[in-house]
């Protein structure tokens, strides 16, 4: 292989600032071993020289590209309403950060472009992690990562899809127990929810959690899947409340889809929330500035950011990661829902 | 230097699929001249011995990172409610996606440390092309792009300030007499504006144009100053509510801020639009689904991520790009904004 020459070297940097090459090589690795004087002179003469220490073959010999992974494979649109991602992505950077590490992001428009970049990132070594986010069942990604175990992955899912590699979760389960009780103990009888696309693990899991728990306190249950739009959350709010018994609590598996319900609702002039609870999945600055504001499950989506970012780190730096389930989720209680007024 | 010697190399992946080392490399390479079948076999071979082309190795050959640079430097909390920067990330990375480049993205918690990771990137070639928004006046990032032309920028902001770097900006003078007239063919005598930061060079060139177009018409006009942030647009709305004629429209630089001030108004119950127009600059999904609906100027903020991307991919192929302004900026009616009912 040949290598294309540096134009200047630590040599050249040494001999016109008049110090030693082990001098210039301390103070442009910042590492101790000359005064600051000396430092500042090596680093202005390096920068006037036009001194690159080329990151390619800085990356050989220290083996690190120093940088996360993450592909967004949302729709552009529905991604720029979205705001999990949106926190997800400030978390990790400002965590990442710490430690001079960058995020990076590649756009995938389906399952197998996807898969291309990850395939490309595990040979290339193109980043020293990857979080994979919105595990689908038998997601292919997990297949990959098991067969690939040179790279660090954290999957965002319940530990029980993620095919023994490192996952760090919500309680799903003890959050949707927590939505059906809440709506029972307002005397709700007929309870709905706009789910998101059916494939993903989180919302098989919610679906058997709230299947089991309305059967359990013999309450009707009707879901629809969706995919987190707008336009999806309007579509299904509309077929559930043309229904010859419509449901009286409505639960959104995102706060974009419970907004535009409760946009339709008011439309229809409707009494929120004596004709119609509306609740949302996912709290954000949106549920809580709306009027009426909006009740929702809240989690701390930067503080997962925060801490897959962490995870990830330690991994690179050699440690284990044990799975673990996050149970602080919480019902913040506002406006839009309530006792049904007859 | 000493390079780690790849431990499969090319030619034990041909002698193991028994086909010609410059038939694996095509295959590897994604180039035509092999048949599918082989071409899958060489895939097969070269994934179960477990080759890699290593990232490193591959960079220095073809000098190139295939990643554009982004530096983050909101707070966290302003951050994960803006839609701005995910619409920015949605257009840059769907863009890039088309030539398999990556957005590497760094947060940086002040100015300084953004500095430091830009000066990074220009002496490392840790990214093929960086991306500046927010620009303000004097901008230390506009003179340490000057001094490095090797390293391809594009700048998000009016071209006067661009220090004579590739700029792509929005007709910010242009939207801002838009805005005025509006209100004043409304009606409206005293109209206030919630500004964004004052260092930035976009809210100087707005506030010029609310200056130079309200003394025109001979309005009256205030100005505040905040930081994008929920609790900015509060607090400023609060201020300027309590003056002794207070106004009777304020415009907000983004939609966060004005949907703050919408929520803080119906507390107070004043009539929307009678008392109060609302007015935001960035439409969003959250200006068109609130009650009532937010009058915006609407910029197309995913689109602009996306001509960035392009500019970008153009100027990292050698080609040069004429600095350009977005005359598109329009503004949506909506039922936060009318005539004053006295």
């Amino acid at each position: 292989m040949s290598l294309p020459k540096p134009k200047v070297t630590i040599s050249d940097v040494a001999r016109v600032a008049g110090v030693s090459s082990s001098a210039v090589s301390y103070a442009l690795n910042d590492k101790p071993g000359v005064s600051a004087a000396t430092r500042d002179k090596v680093l202005k003469v390096a920068d006037s020289l036009g001194w690159r220490p080329n990151s390619a073959a800085k990356s050989l010999s220290d083996a690190s590209t120093r940088s996360i992974g993450l592909v967004l494979t949302y729709d552009t649109a529905v991604l720029s309403v979205e705001t999990y991602t949106m926190e997800l992505i400030a978390g990790l950077s400002s965590e990442l950060e710490k430690e001079g590490y960058s995020l990076t992001i590649r756009y995938a428009s389906s399952q197998k472009s996807e898969m291309d970049v990850l395939r490309d990132w595990i040979a290339t070594g193109g980043v020293d992690g990857v979080l994979l986010t919105n595990i689908e069942l038998g997601d292919p990604r997990v297949d990959l990562f098991c067969d690939h175990p040179e790279l660090p992955v954290l999957l965002l899912c319940d530990s029980s899809v993620a095919g023994g590699l490192p996952a760090l979760s919500d309680d799903e389960q003890s959050s949707a127990h927590l939505l059906v009780d809440y709506c029972h103990e307002l005397g709700h009888q007929r309870i709905a929810r706009v789910a998101g696309p059916e494939a993903l693990s989180h919302t098989f899991i919610r679906d058997n959690a709230f299947m089991e728990e309305t059967a359990e306190l013999n309450l009707q249950y009707s879901c629809l899947h969706s995919d987190y739009s707008p336009d999806g959350g309007r579509r299904c709010t509309d077929r559930l409340l043309s229904l010859p018994n419509p449901p009286t609590a409505i639960i959104y598996d995102n706060d974009i889809m419970a907004l535009s319900a409760m946009r339709m609702a008011q439309e229809l002039e409707m009494d929120i929330p004596g004709e119609l609870s509306i609740i949302a999945w996912d709290d954000s600055f949106l549920c809580q500035v709306n009027m009426p504001s909006i009740t929702a499950l809240s989690r701390d989506v930067v503080g997962r950011g925060r801490a897959s970012a962490r995870a990830l780190l330690d991994m690179i730096d050699g440690q284990t990661f044990e799975s673990t389930t996050d149970v602080t989720s919480e019902i913040i209680f506002r406006d839009s829902s309530g006792p049904l007024i007859a």
